[in-house]
C-alpha cells in the first residue's frame, strides 16, 4: 500500500535540502507525500526526515484516505451544529496535535510559497493562500519555513512504478472516449455534440474501473477552432463540423489524482494534400521525439528532434509551442518538469513522464495535434497512450 | 455587458473598508470583480475605488475575457519558444504595468490571504499561495496590503440580477440530468452506471446552451452509501442498486463560473413506511424553510424552521448537517454566506443565494436529501431549481 520508493525519494530530497520535514496543503503534494488525493477539504500532509507520514484531514475523508494511504491520520470536524467555526480554525487544533509529536519545534520545514497549478479534485477545492504558512509558523514559532517549490516539482517529475501504474489506468479510461471519436465526428454535427458523446463514453467506462475517483474533461475543436487549440487550454464551441474539416479531440482524465493530457486529430471526410502533409510531418516528428527520448538526454534535444522534422516539412512556424511538458500530478502545469522546450535546462531521467505533442496550427484554417503521454524507461521510452 | 450593480457594490465595499483597491488572483473573485471567469492561467483582477477595472491575464484568454468583461486587459505571454520563464515572472511585468497607471503606490489594497474554496474552472487551475501578496508588495513597496477575505465573502453572498440569471442557466443545465434520473435508476444497475447516464444527459444538453464554459459533476449514491452522503462531498461507487433502495443523485453544475448544488432522492421500487415518512418530513421541512425565508430574517430561523419539522417527525438526529450554506461562486464553500445553521449570526438580504437541503441519514440503511438552490427576493424567496 505504501509506496516505499516514493517515501525513500522524499526523505532523500529532505536530506539534500537539510530539511526536517515537508508540510503541504496542496492536493497534488499531499498525494505525493501520503498517497491520498484529498477531495475538497482543507487537509495538510506532513513527512519528516525520519520518514513519518502524517495527514490532517476532515473526518469525512478518513475512509477514503485509509483506502489509499498508510499515513497517521489526525481527523478533524470541519463543521458542527453546536457552533460555527472557520475552516482554518477547525484545522488548527488538529494540526497542532499532529505536529506536537514530531519534534519539529526548531525544525527547518519545507513549504510551498510560490504560484503553482493544482488539478481539479472536486467541484471545488481548498486554497490556503498565505494562511497555511502563517498557521505553521504560529504553531511552531521557532521553526524555520523554507521555500521548497522547486524541490516539489523535482520530486513530482519522476514517477515511481506504482505511480505509473495509476497513470496507465487514467490513460486506459481515456481510451474509451477516443474509441468512439471517429464515429462521433460527422459533417453537420456540433463540436458540443461530439464532446458530449466522447465524454459520455468515458463516463460509462468508469463503471468497470476500480479507481475510487476519476474525472475526465473531453473537448472538441473543429476547423478554424482547432487552429486556436495552440492555447494552453481547450474549449468546445457550438460550431458545426464542415466537410473535410480537421477535428481535434482533447482529453484530460485522471485516476485518483494522476492525470493525462491526450489529443487526437481526425478529418471529417477525405484528407486533402495539406492535411496529408500535416499528418505525415506530425507522425514523423512524434517518431523522432520518441526515438530521442532516453535517460541522460537533454530535454531540449527531444524538442529539437520533433521541431527539425516539422521544419523540414515546412511547418516550422506552424508548430507554435514546445514539444511537451511534465504531466501526471496535473494535466496542465507550466512549472512541471521536464520541459521539452528549445531552451530547457532539464535532463531526462527514468520515470520522467510528459507529453509529446507535435502540432501544426494555421489561423483561420485548422490545427492538427497528436499528444501522447510517455515515460522515460531505463532503455528508452514507453508510450502510455498507445491507442 | 458590465454589471453596473456589481461594480457599485464593490466600490461601496471599498469605501466602507477605506480601501483604494481590491486585487485578487482567485478565479471566483476575478469573476466577481471583472465579469470574467479565468480558465487556468495565473490572472489577476484589480478594481479601484474610482471604479476602474483591470485584468492581467495570459494572452490566450483574451478572447474569452473580451466576450464577458469590459475590464481593461493587460495580456501577457505565459510561454515562449525563445526562453523559459516562470509563470509568476511572466505575470510580474504586466502586473507592474497594469498597476503603474492606477496611482496605487501608497494605496491601501484589499487582498485575500486566508484559506478559501475555489471551484474547478478547468482540469487544473492556478494557486498563488503567498506569491501574489509578495508580488504586489514588491511592486508597490509603500502600499499597505489589508486582508479582505471576509469582505469578499460578504460581497459574494448577495447576487445581482445579472448574476442570478447565470445561476438560472446553471440550474437549467442541471435539469437535463435530473430529468432522466428516474428512468436510469433500476434494481441491479451500478451507481456508476446511473451517474454516467445522468452525466451524459447533462453533457448532451450543453449542445443547446449558450454558455461559454460549463462543467457538471453528477454523483449517484444508493442504499447504505446514501447514508454517507451527509459528508461534505458526494462519491459514486460500484455498488449495485437493490430493490426499494434509497438512491440519491447529487449534482454540481456551472454556467461560466456560477455554480449550483442540487440533490434529489429516488426510491428503486415501492416506498415503505419509513421512506414515506422521510419523504413527508423532508417535503414539509423544505416548505417550512422556504416559508421562513425573506429579507431581514435571521438565517438561523430558517434552519430552525426546517429542523423543527424534522424533529417533529422523529428525524432530529438523522438531520446531521445545517439546512444550507451560500452557493453560487462555488458549489461547496465552508466560508460562504449566508450560513443556514443553528448558530448563524447571518441575516438574510435580497439576492442572498443558498441551498436548502433538509435530509435524514441512517447509517447502514440509507439517506434522503432534497437540495434546492434558492434566492432571497424582496418579498420572500425564489427557487432556482424547481424541477
Amino acid at each position: 500500500m505504501i509506496d516505499g520508493e516514493r517515501k525513500k525519494r522524499l526523505v532523500e530530497g529532505m536530506k539534500q535540502l537539510h530539511l526536517d520535514a515537508f508540510i503541504s496543503g496542496s492536493a497534488s503534494e499531499i498525494l505525493l507525500m501520503t498517497g491520498y488525493w484529498p477531495v475538497l477539504g482543507p487537509g495538510v500532509g506532513i513527512i519528516t526526515a525520519e520518514g513519518d507520514i502524517h495527514l490532517v484531514l476532515p473526518e469525512d475523508e478518513v475512509e477514503l484516505a485509509q483506502a489509499s494511504s498508510e499515513a497517521s491520520l489526525t481527523p478533524y470536524k470541519p463543521a458542527e451544529l453546536v457552533r460555527i467555526i472557520r475552516p482554518i480554525e477547525a484545522l488548527s487544533n488538529s494540526l497542532c496535535r499532529a505536529t506536537a509529536g514530531l519534534r519539529l519545534s526548531k525544525a527547518s520545514i519545507g513549504m510551498q510559497v510560490d504560484q503553482g497549478m493544482q488539478p481539479a479534485s472536486y467541484a471545488s477545492g481548498c486554497v490556503f493562500r498565505c494562511s497555511l504558512v502563517d498557521l505553521v509558523q504560529s504553531l511552531l514559532p521557532q521553526a524555520k519555513v523554507v521555500a521548497c517549490d522547486d524541490a516539489m516539482e523535482e520530486l513530482k517529475s519522476r514517477m515511481t512504478p506504482a505511480e505509473l501504474s495509476q497513470m496507465r489506468k487514467a490513460a486506459e479510461l481515456a481510451s474509451a472516449g477516443f474509441e468512439i471519436a471517429p464515429d462521433s465526428i460527422r459533417e453537420g454535427r456540433r463540436e458540443a455534440e461530439v464532446a458530449a458523446e466522447v465524454q459520455a463514453a468515458f463516463q460509462c467506462s468508469l463503471k468497470a474501473s476500480n479507481v475510487q475517483r476519476s474525472y475526465g474533461y473531453f473537448f472538441c475543436m473543429s476547423g478554424p477552432n482547432s487552429a486556436r487549440a495552440s492555447a494552453a487550454y481547450a474549449r468546445t464551441r457550438q460550431r458545426r463540423i464542415e466537410r473535410d474539416d480537421l477535428v481535434m479531440v482533447h482529453a484530460n482524465t485522471c485516476a485518483d489524482g494522476y492525470w493525462t493530457d491526450i489529443t487526437r486529430t481526425y478529418i471529417a471526410g477525405t484528407p486533402d494534400g495539406r492535411q496529408k502533409a500535416m499528418r505525415t510531418a506530425i507522425a514523423e516528428a512524434r517518431t523522432a521525439a520518441l526515438g530521442a527520448t532516453r535517460p541522460g538526454v537533454a530535454a531540449r534535444d527531444v524538442d529539437c528532434a520533433a521541431r527539425t522534422v516539422m521544419a523540414a516539412h515546412g511547418f516550422r512556424d506552424a508548430f507554435k509551442h514546445s514539444t511537451g511538458h511534465g504531466v501526471g500530478f496535473a494535466a496542465a502545469n507550466g512549472n512541471a518538469l521536464p520541459r521539452i522546450h528549445p531552451q530547457s535546462p532539464d535532463v531526462l531521467d527514468v520515470g520522467m513522464t510528459f507529453n509529446i505533442e507535435p502540432a501544426a496550427y494555421f489561423d483561420g484554417y485548422g490545427g492538427m495535434r497528436h499528444c501522447d503521454v510517455v515515460t522515460v524507461t531505463a532503455d528508452g521510452v514507453n508510450v502510455l497512450t498507445e491507442f
